[in-house]
């Protein structure tokens, strides 16, 4: 059992290696104390309370991305969400309208103050794309597409990185590290629902990883209370739990008529419960006589 | 084609009959719209703001159990939770004290003025407990063990029901139903986390359960932040987002000395940090508009 | 770091410790090198190449029973299953015939020439029904209802353990020490899927379990090919896959007609669907020629 | 309710244009009746028994592949696996030899007349891998990368796609469609297990995926039997249960030395432990009946 006593000491060693290896992530709490603040469009992300990203599933027309973005700069928010091209389960689904809705949402934000957030799906896109977006989202199915996280890296635009369907908080702070990795410190984590057994909810909100990632990352995380439940009744309560348990902000689906949206029709919000969502929310913030 | 007409009407026939039946489920808030309030020890379960149910793991001594529940009394609060019956996953594991257990749970609780909850995992052992005990609490791993949610309900004490470990929010729902058809009413819901692939946490606190059961159902949901989690740093985060999202309690575990805890040492606070952490919630709630 | 150094060599010490302990867990092919043979009816399972239990989900009526207790004596076969106590996530479904139906069992069995395996749920209904049944089958619900664990193990019977809904490996052994420390060692090991979030299937047959439960334990390993699927069409391929892979056995379900079955319709198989199941599986398994 | 009845009506048209829908996937067993078998390098997979892809985890080095390559050789087989592009948690793992890597494929397979089976992981590397490789392999954190599919299907070699680490059934089938969609027909599917809480194995081998897939598509459909379980303890099991649930092939990892590999040390085989392997499923198929 000497023999044991040196295995045990050598696999020791291996350990405290490994872990020495996760304390030198860049993405790591333990490489940086201070939270990372990401800025855009003047909007502080991870310092400022509570940031809400609104705006529709799929960009489907000038129109369509306009009324939602009156709505939200009218409420004196700075950013808007919208989606050009669109990862669909069947290549038969609406596909998004790639570089025109990049346009729409480009010339929308000017129009309306707001900084666009909007989702690339790989590489070969992204160079166009550039000059239309503030924020390039990375989608929960392209969480380990890690050519399309390490392009994302070398610009820089600040990236939103969404949980995978199926991510463990470790492969999700991994992921980041491929982004940070390349030189691009500002990303803003989503957490957007796991995939679980229960099926009363399109995914399972995994609320209790909003502290985990802000304890183990320096970065800001958000909560995307749409695709996380995919249920409208749902959309107020779990933004309050995120907001209670830390979240630097809110992610939801807003459209001026989503009975007639492309995608997602069971969960966008039209504009008078947008309005009713975002009120309540500020009531709970108690936060209508405070300058944010 | 009329043929698969005629079939689908059918069919849709068969469904709205299930629906039905759904509709008549006594917990269901189709058949009793206003909220079933709770009344353990003077403390209104689902109408007084929020509950909380705090107390060790295991009840291991008059003295341990004494030291916690001067504690929650201090506090004015009104309820203790302990395991006298312990269901360990190996036979080799404390099984609790038992009977020993629930006298004195019994006692320090007419000393402390606190009603007791605790767990009891055979239909055998329901008789003797019930002198003892102010809630009959039905753990996770017993939520199909439909003989006993028979018999529970067969008394006149508040059940209060957790969820299982890997249930369905519709198993949840029917389980309570067990309860309510033998004619007890007083039964409290408790989601205590899920089982998935995520390690990070001992369990994935579902929080979108809380609003969904509160809409399925008349009756208070508790969220259980200790065994969703199993991480102390993170009791008080998740009981922020439990009130936030509406629950009607919150429970915790509270031992005077964990590390000698003969159960779940890692996840149970010790006095200072209980006092901390409800201090914390309270705060919390001032700040938030969390009024019911 | 010579303190870190011992501080690891005492982990290490805790974690031997660990493992000497599961080392010394009865069912644990470490304290026991040889399979266990349980002998049910002359039927030696774990020994006699592929054992087969068959029979209706539950017991409607002693023609319903008798029916397929006729078609299986004629395969020479030597067990049956049904279920008199049965376990329904609604308490408004069908709950069986209760002591009725143990008694259609055991008259059918005699006639019959077959050893009778059938479901127990609660501690209370186990003496009155040890004169009727051969096995006592534990279901996937009752797997960590541990005082039922308890006095299944203080019986003489054999007792067919069935996975929980979505225990772990380690769960599942634990569950059969409960038995085995209670002084039975005749126990049946049965996997019958668990719970993921695949929904094409009833439950995930996890198969890989039953190498891994042979190899752990010294019992014999059961696939219960019905609940893992719920779908007819699946039967055939995965009691192949479970006998290919090591199983001693396959349980599947069988009724007169499904389409008046009081509970799983959907899954249980027809007289000439089973004849040819069963003649099926013994031309894969090329035994026609063969005494088994 | 006749307005009830009416709006039944509509919805059940509904559900059967979308059944429409799904009749009519190019890969849909009711849109071609017939299998389809894809010619690599002779090897007709789908039509001729089992076939058996083997390989390193990592491509490595010239002489490392060649090891492998003339054991495979010698078996009279005729692929070979291995990763040039490796995708990895962390960006500080092992990334593979890129083009590199696949050249050293490319000259191997020629030498020891093998075709060559390899992951791309992103559209830009299409292109330029095109010469040296036989069959595309998508790995299963790119099932969604729409683009890297699309790219796949316009191609004109065989593409292997594995199944997503949490992908169901229906996502994976119409990840397959995406390809198809293009034009390549040549689709040989792969489960490689899915991601649950059971963790005693590093993914759950969903072993009734193979009959589904072979019912739903005419696609040829493997089973990766190292990336299912992560064990070299039971990859020999669960290749057996694979062959007899109808898989068309088996995948599995072999290095020269696991013990320096780069990636995948603990579930990869040995050339004697791969020599018993091979040895053992011959013997498997000659004692069962699992002509296809």
């Amino acid at each position: 059992t000497v023999d044991f006593i040196f295995k045990q000491i050598f696999k020791t060693a291996l350990k405290q290696l490994e872990a020495e290896k996760k304390k030198e992530l860049l993405v790591s709490r333990k490489k940086k104390a201070e939270d990372t603040i990401v800025n855009v469009n003047g909007e502080l992300i991870g310092k400022d309370g509570t940031s809400f990203v609104y705006g529709p599933c799929a960009v489907e027309s000038y129109e369509q991305v306009d009324a939602v973005a009156k709505s939200i700069s009218e409420k004196g928010l700075k950013l808007i969400r919208g989606g050009a091209y669109k990862p669909r389960t069947s290549p038969y689904d609406f596909q998004g309208l790639g570089l025109e809705g990049l346009k729409i949402l480009s010339e929308v934000g000017k129009k309306r103050g707001l900084g666009v957030v909007t989702e690339i799906v790989t590489p070969g896109d992204l160079d166009e794309a550039l000059e239309y977006i503030d924020v390039i989202q990375i989608g929960a199915r392209n969480m380990q597409n890690f050519e399309l996280l390490k392009a994302a890296g070398a610009t820089d635009k600040p990236v939103l990185l969404k949980r995978g369907l199926a991510a463990t908080i470790d492969e999700f702070i991994h992921a980041a590290e491929y982004i940070m990795s390349k030189g691009n410190e500002n990303i803003i984590l989503c957490e957007r629902g796991i995939r679980t057994y229960e099926k009363a909810t399109r995914n399972t909100l995994d609320i209790s990883a909003v502290p985990i990632l802000k304890q183990e990352t320096h970065l800001p995380v958000m909560v995307d209370v749409t695709h996380s439940t995919g249920r409208r009744d749902l959309l107020l309560p779990c933004a309050k739990a995120a907001i209670a348990i830390g979240a630097d902000g809110v992610m939801a689906e807003v459209h001026p008529d989503p009975s007639v949206a492309l995608s997602d029709q069971q969960q966008q919000m039209d504009i008078p419960t947008f309005d009713a969502f975002h009120d309540e929310l500020l009531k709970f913030m108690k936060q209508y006589d405070v300058v944010k």
